[in-house]
């Protein structure tokens, strides 16, 4: 089994950057959203369009681990494994430098899907397109 | 008649700067959107509430000239004066600094009223809590 | 022992908010570290002071457990306790919607201090101001 | 003579998107600078490595007109002409969507160069890199 289903390839942007000279740690955040976002609609989902439907993917908890800073100028890759637990939508994000492969950071990201305020049980819409090629 | 109708204090975040040790220029935007919306709010209307109605008030044109940068640690306030153009209600916006009354930006912001995609020659909604009391 | 030592309060800004209407993730990790910035201000401790002189406190990890979404016009406040596990500087920081005292999010920041790029065992610069007192 | 200089073709993420389903404002303008930074590091300037030597490419003034919104998973185009008038350098910025080259916003920003906090009549690293080749 391949360890990542999914990669995008990103470049720090330098308003990204705060006054220490680094990524400020919340674009991290922006670029998991990013990345998960571009992988769902290579997947036939729009999170957009899923919102005009009633249904939002919301994050329940995010873990992320900093090893090493992005900096002006580098690129990265962003690379994405989503697997089902219970009711979770489990996406493990791992940023690598590109410039040697380094592991920058590493997040955890559970997400629900929620129904007109209501959490789902299983969210058909997703499932049907997510698992069914497995 | 006074300069200005309506003033909201701030302080600078230190994720607004950037790598130059200075709040970055997109976050005066921020600012000033932040001050406008909570204008519109003393007045009694809310920018989301009004969305939610089919009501965009939208920015056609902005125009910020920046004069002094603003650091870590400043607190600033944000000043606003409406003035009505045709179609257009236009704010007249400009930042100082606290310590010493330092103008460090001065924006002019020229909104419009959209209902349903299409631009809107008078908004009443507006209107009547913008300019009643005059 | 009293469960925080610090709170600030806020209040949403609407470019806080994403197309889902409610206020996207990444911002409460903004909420939280303007928080932990203005709470070492008040120690006597300056952020941007302490990279001038080479030292960076730095995240590294988070966790954020996402619980009630904040929204337009809401007013909140972040409240934060402090403790130190070995090298690292734990802040537990929790967002409460003021309107009700709703438990909104749950972050967990493990901290530590790197002087020119290596890591420190202690940084006697905080230990001295964040726990004389206690 | 061309009309731009450089273009940079960017995607928009869903966290750029505010309340309104439309991308946010303040965010053009973080377009406009990646793409100004993207030009530089193409004519080898780099901002950061500027700033480390102590000259600060700074905005003074800014003027957006904006045209169409972007929305969710639109692709856009950055567009860029640079001018030299007296002290300032001059970028026109054209932001066009990409699946029907719309213009979408026009930006005019003016920059100066700071050494160490005092206005630059003139900088040479600059000059000799974006106009030598005219």
């Amino acid at each position: 089994m391949a360890k990542y289903q999914y990669e995008l390839k990103m470049k720090v942007r330098d308003y990204e950057c705060d006054l220490q000279g680094i990524v400020n740690n919340a674009n991290y955040q922006h670029y998991t959203e990013h990345c998960r976002h571009e992988f769902l609609l290579e997947k036939g989902i729009s999170f957009s369009e899923l919102h005009d439907k009633g249904i939002d993917a919301v994050v329940a908890r995010i873990t992320i681990d900093y090893k090493v800073p992005l900096r002006s100028r580098d690129e990265f890759v962003c690379r994405l494994r989503l697997e089902r637990d219970g009711i979770k939508y489990v996406f493990f994000q791992d940023i690598y430098r590109l410039s040697d492969e380094k592991l920058c950071a590493r997040a955890r990201v559970d997400t629900v899907c929620v129904l007109n305020g209501q959490l789902m049980r299983a969210c058909p819409e997703l499932d049907a397109q997510l698992f069914d090629e497995e």
